[in-house]
């Protein structure tokens, strides 16, 4: 590598922000894309009015061809941006200058005029907020499939472990038994809820012009077969996004609605990575990240093995609400037919939003996929807060037992006092005092030695453990693969 | 008033957020509104468990008798919340003092043993949750009714001015000519199409118990005809909200989502209001506020009259965004199967955020319905640019006219030059300046006076404003009532 | 309690925010305190003005006799306050009758016409503005007792912990050897440094009058001998505050810089709850909170020991930011003389974070001031990653001496493998592992077992920690006292 | 510009936000700003430990030529930095490969073996925060450059209009007459009291070590004459910082203060940007930007001249708060001796922050030194609202005139009235109404003609405008250049 650098390599490249530096982030939502992004609405504007006579025949395949982004300077386009305040208006500059040299007609004859094929009738706000979204729908079609490896890989381990006890936890203390398989579940829940909200989003185009009349757009096609709103909704189908009854430039649900839920997808990933942290502690040991090589070193200490994906992903997580708050208040101030920086303030916190989703969404995928599982962990932890774990189930079995008239409000009394006398006890001994007193309290003939034992069985206390996760899997289908589509046979649910 | 105050009076009434000091709010979210739905909760949950013979019969009056919130002190309780870290504990205390004290039997018969109705197999985070949600459905009911009040004066609007006249203003600047109508119907886009999303948000009962494992509702239902997820979906009829698959104690889109649509909706609000407030202002009268006796007044200047509904509601529309992202940093960091914080973290956001949208919601109303309009005052401003506000058009539709091979753009070349020249004439000089010079250099064989004359009007480029206007209503027909639907007779759209 | 409620118990007394639900941050930051400090400014006004023969002998001791807050109906007056968009205006109204009720004179004698004390040539920002920075001010006093009790007993923890060998915890992952007393440190060190930018903030009165311009006072003090420089000052003085040398209606440092302090005292308390809430994790138990009668109970798990202290205060933390950020949001839109709703939106976010700083500040003492520590507990959970905890000292101790010329990098390569190799045994096995491993590499010439046995005790390994305590407790005398003052007596909160 | 891109032209090159796309902000905030500060900290440490026989001699010189940013891959690094979690690990790998291909020593003689200079002792968190700080130094440095640039323009105007009239406005609406000068001179307030808590910020450097217990720079000094300690003020003077008495790893107040104090700088652009927004419309039409070439141009409309400079700083505006905040989360949650995602989630948000505040001050002051002020334009808003506006002032003079005892109460009421009765006039009649009416209210012995008139003079009203100017240059002398230095010669830039 040499000093001379070219400008550009002076921007971010994503050096304090590894949970988004993966080349795949970059190439989606990076500088490079955005001008590509915008070149592909001028194109497809270009494409759409020519099919309907209002450009050049043979105008179209000029822009696409000039609509190439390695022909543009993403950093030169971003200093002369500060003139106007949008990078479209330079861009169109160096755009139109491409048309021109590529407009040259065969053997001398003249072009075509491809030149008004380029940005008629349309404002920069039309192309920057259409290419916005066209941006945001190739992100998200790649978040969305990292979510579904992510989803896949839960729905496994949530039916692997079904049986796997482990405990709940609430405010940090120990509260009832539990199993890994609905924690698994209960992360795939948040995560397929999440992420059916952004599938369904709709990301529509914007071809309103300079202030949202149409009106350049009227005179355009006066006279012709078509009106500016058949123009707009060609465009739409032109890039794969929604058709919309009329401009928008100054509603913003459509952006914050795609912040809104990415944001709630990056809030799933949180929710994981925070508790896989915590399990993946050396305390806790309940599971472990995936080992690769060169991941999770440190600089220091040469025994450490850090969770990287996780505190990766919690970065994110940290960070999203934020971003979506910030495209909420720039919805809020939007003044007059365009307004005075809220627009302009849209933009990185969009972008960053996106590529926040995106890198993590690799993580956790990998995380997921690889997660380690220590079944026996999970157990030594439940056994730490022994049998009074169960005093809520015992209580409601017993009470009655010890009630004359059935009410159960005198034995729950009497079983407080139980657990009360037990906490008195050292730890150790808990498990066993609890028992002991639990006997002497209840006659054999109301409550026999069998079913005592069974009551202080943590995996007589699961409620609907696995219920919940077959109805949490049934309920999103498509997030939840079949054996057979996941990996060819059965066995990897075990 | 007396020295002898309650504690609780020294709490929040609304002094210091003037926009939301409604009685309406306080008696929808205030903390007496927080009792009466945990309340509810307690008491359907009895009628519940008494349907399905799981309690004895008269346990569910009894407890509905005892769920009256004003039985109950909500400063108190609050105090007394900080032990166990939410107010369900306590309040439950005095709930089961109050059973049991009303659950005497009649004539020194025993009672009915009412006290086993009460929070049977749930846990504080189930009743709260609930309580809540229940809380937002009446809040956002109340919010929708004044939202479409709103939305119906906005249309009216729209119909009304549909011809009127002003200018579209973009950075600050002068844009392109616009009518109010199509103002009105943008506002109305973006309110209608927010509430919407509002309007179809599902809020879910929560009922998992301890652990979220419906483990203590499996005892309970043990032997019976009904299982956990039956009485669920019952106390979800019974409170009017949503049933659901699966416990979500750990996974708070329904939260968030909620947060995100009323944040939405107090968007729509902001851009209104703060387009309201600058076109109130002297310099600019193209609207004003509606007068009402002692509102806008100032403390200082006995002529001063302030738009203070837009100014509350603005003062709405900046708070709104940071509160859902509180409940967003809320869903990132939920760990465990209950969190240590988070949770707690999400109620004030909500409550507040409920409470600004409400409290503006009226606002704007009474604004929206009361609204001045000063069409003279649009079309003063709008000549203010005199006809260079005109030469997108102009450039069109002559550009053609001066390029030998109807490219335009040696034309554009021409036209550009024409638009710099006007702009050395002295401003009041411009309009006449920019029409001897369009006549100079388009032969009138090519334009005739009356197509110039024509093209230097603004209402002859308004474009699509009055389709762009009936495609936004009719595509939100609930919120834009008919003629009829409204006032009884037609004539309110003039 | 009846159910003729007035309509202020319908308010927000807490019951949504247990970590600010006690008694004294509702005296110091409920709404009757705003009344009793807005009615302090003009009594104190009123004080300068007779002070400076600008209002009637007499005049103040009728208006500090009607400003009795108790007198005012602060529900009421929040409702009217929409009316004008603050609650100053009906205030006021109230307060010159209450004025004009008391000037009644002696014994039929005209009053003294003490209306002309009341709020002469004040804007009602002025008088909000100051009431708030009393109210801050009050606040804020309260807070740093609370805060200097903390630190105290942090710092005694610090003391008698300095050789409490636990481990140090790096991205969840055990790094080195570490001290509670070194913890206890840091968290008194973040917490003094943060509380003392906090104590030497000034706030500052206001008197600019409408327009900010002291227009009013000038015609006031013409041909007096004083000047509304002088006022303002004489007011700052009268009520404690900070004289200003001009109106600061537009210019919100005072107020961003209060919040961002208060955000910085919050935070500290937030890395303290973070740190406890994981040490008292039963799996972890290093530390647990003070028990009390009714803390930490749970709604239905009768074992169950909540840190809710520590939650509460977590709460607090994650609020915070977004508290500070709304008023920075406010100062960076507040447009012209006097906003148009950025004002409007700062009293909300400033008194929620008031009173959450507050109401934390008394969770954490009580938690700081009665933490259970376990030190036999950090040993065990330090020994759980056992001596390769310390190979980063083993390697920069033992690596010079495998290498013939001193550099150390031979070396390092071959003790590199050293942990590669242990960390391939069974756990249980590394330690033996590891020093079996290191006495093969080293000749017993250059490294002998006593050498070696020192080399892999974590306590050869603390580096400064003794000293690094000792510096930051001596940098913040004033929040550590001196041991005397600590325990050679009981009454250490002085 | 070809196709074949390095990877890291797809990062964020400032397309998206205009405010922070120069070549400046890039320079002093880019990623390859980032790995220049990283690798000056690393040869800081170099010299710093070979000066005290640490390191071998001649090792300093090597890792400092080896340390030259263009040595380096940022965007490989960045995508490296995935592993470990932050640049420091990959970056580290490379610059030892750099420092070794280095160390060849001269004719065959073996290297001095500069590695041992290289990070010894140091953890990553050292590096990388010490890094930020020094990107911060670096940037905050320019930052005040160009905010001192702006408040002496600010100065100038607020000299030179001093007299010019102009109407104060509250909640948008006219409140008393008010001078150009004093805005001036409020906006140069806040901009230079905020920029001076910038200024005095300490910007501390870190050396903690692994654990945050110099527990390797122990073993290193060892022995030595030195300790770890004095190795870290060492440092701090070798890199400007400030010197620190204890590692600070876990306490980010000096983060959090950054964030604040360079948010509150924003806050203040913000403010005048706003204000300058409304001024330049074409319907208030006080102020406008300097012109420049290309700036402020449309796609659309060639009439158009954007306020873009205001725009672009508005826009930074709206963010800064929420970075803040972001820094403060991170502070509030960073738990154990390094947190697991905190730590990385400031990271981005402080250097956005940076390149934010850094771009809007180059736009403003370009703004401030270039304003266009219209005097006349603001004497005919100002006369909008006619002699009403000076009705405080009328009735604080003349109310008492027509009280018999001199309390003014029954004057007010009288004058209220004439008030009222004017407002019923047409607005272009109220000047003379007003007066008419105030004529035959006061009889002309009490009040002359002359002193009539010169009571609805504005200018008679305008209180302490010119003093409040003084006093607020007079408080930042060091902000505010005298005349001499400013404008009696031209490079008042120097």
């Amino acid at each position: 590598m040499t000093t001379s650098q070219p400008a550009g390599s002076d921007g971010d490249v994503g050096l304090l922000s590894p949970v988004s530096a993966s080349p795949l982030v970059a190439a989606l939502t990076g500088d490079r894309a955005v001008l590509a992004a915008i070149l592909a609405v001028e194109a497809g504007w270009a494409a759409v009015l020519e099919k309907h006579d209002l450009a050049p025949a043979g105008s179209a395949a000029i822009v696409a061809h000039a609509a190439d982004a390695s022909r543009y300077d993403p950093a030169g386009i971003a200093v002369r941006a500060q003139g106007g305040g949008n990078p479209v208006i330079p861009l169109l500059a160096d755009l139109r200058a491409q048309v021109k040299a590529l407009d040259t007609g065969s053997a001398g004859a003249p072009g075509v005029g491809a030149l008004r094929a380029v940005h008629t009738s349309l404002t920069s706000q039309d192309v920057l907020d259409t290419a916005l979204m066209l941006l945001a729908r190739n992100t998200v079609s790649a978040l969305l499939a990292d979510v579904k490896g992510t989803t896949a890989a839960l729905a496994r381990l949530a039916e692997q472990h079904a049986e796997t006890l482990c405990v709940g936890r609430s405010l940090t203390q120990h509260s009832l038994p539990f199993t890994f398989g609905l924690k698994a579940a209960q992360w795939f829940h948040g995560l397929a809820a999440a992420a059916r909200r952004l599938e369904v989003l709709q990301l529509p185009v914007q071809t309103g012009g300079a202030a949202g009349t149409l009106a350049a757009g009227t005179v355009l096609t006066a006279g012709s077969a078509t009106d500016p709103f058949a123009l707009s909704d060609d465009l739409a189908s032109q890039l794969g996004l929604a058709a919309t009854p009329a401009p928008w430039h100054t509603n913003r649900l459509a952006v914050t609605s795609l912040g809104d839920s990415l944001a709630g997808v990056v809030d799933a990933f949180g929710k994981i990575a925070s508790d896989v942290l915590f399990l993946s502690r050396p305390e806790v040991a309940e599971v472990a990240e995936p080992r690769a090589p060169g991941r999770g070193v440190s600089s220091a200490m040469p025994q450490k093995q850090n969770p990287v994906l996780s505190v990766l992903v919690r970065s994110a997580a940290l960070q999203a609400p934020a971003l979506a708050a910030q495209l909420h208040l720039a919805a809020a101030t939007f003044n007059d037919e365009r307004p005075d920086g809220a627009w302009h303030s849209e933009w990185p916190a969009l972008r960053q939003l996106l590529a926040l989703a995106l890198g993590a969404a690799g993580h956790l995928r990998e995380l997921a996929e690889g997660l380690q599982v220590f079944p026996e962990g999970m157990r030594r932890n439940l056994d730490l807060s022994g049998p009074l774990l169960l005093s809520e189930g015992v209580t409601a079995a017993v009470a009655p037992l010890l009630s004359a008239e059935g009410s159960g409000s005198d034995g729950k009394q009497q079983l407080q006092t139980v657990v009360d006398r037990t906490l008195q006890a050292p730890a150790v001994e808990q498990g066993d005092t609890y028992r002991r007193l639990l006997r002497e309290a209840v006659p054999a003939d109301r409550l026999s030695d069998v079913k005592l034992d069974e009551l202080l069985n943590p995996a007589s206390y699961l409620g609907q453990a696995a219920g919940i996760s077959r109805r949490i899997l049934a309920a999103f289908p498509d997030f939840a693969p079949t054996p057979t589509e996941k990996d060819g046979n059965g066995d990897s649910r075990g």
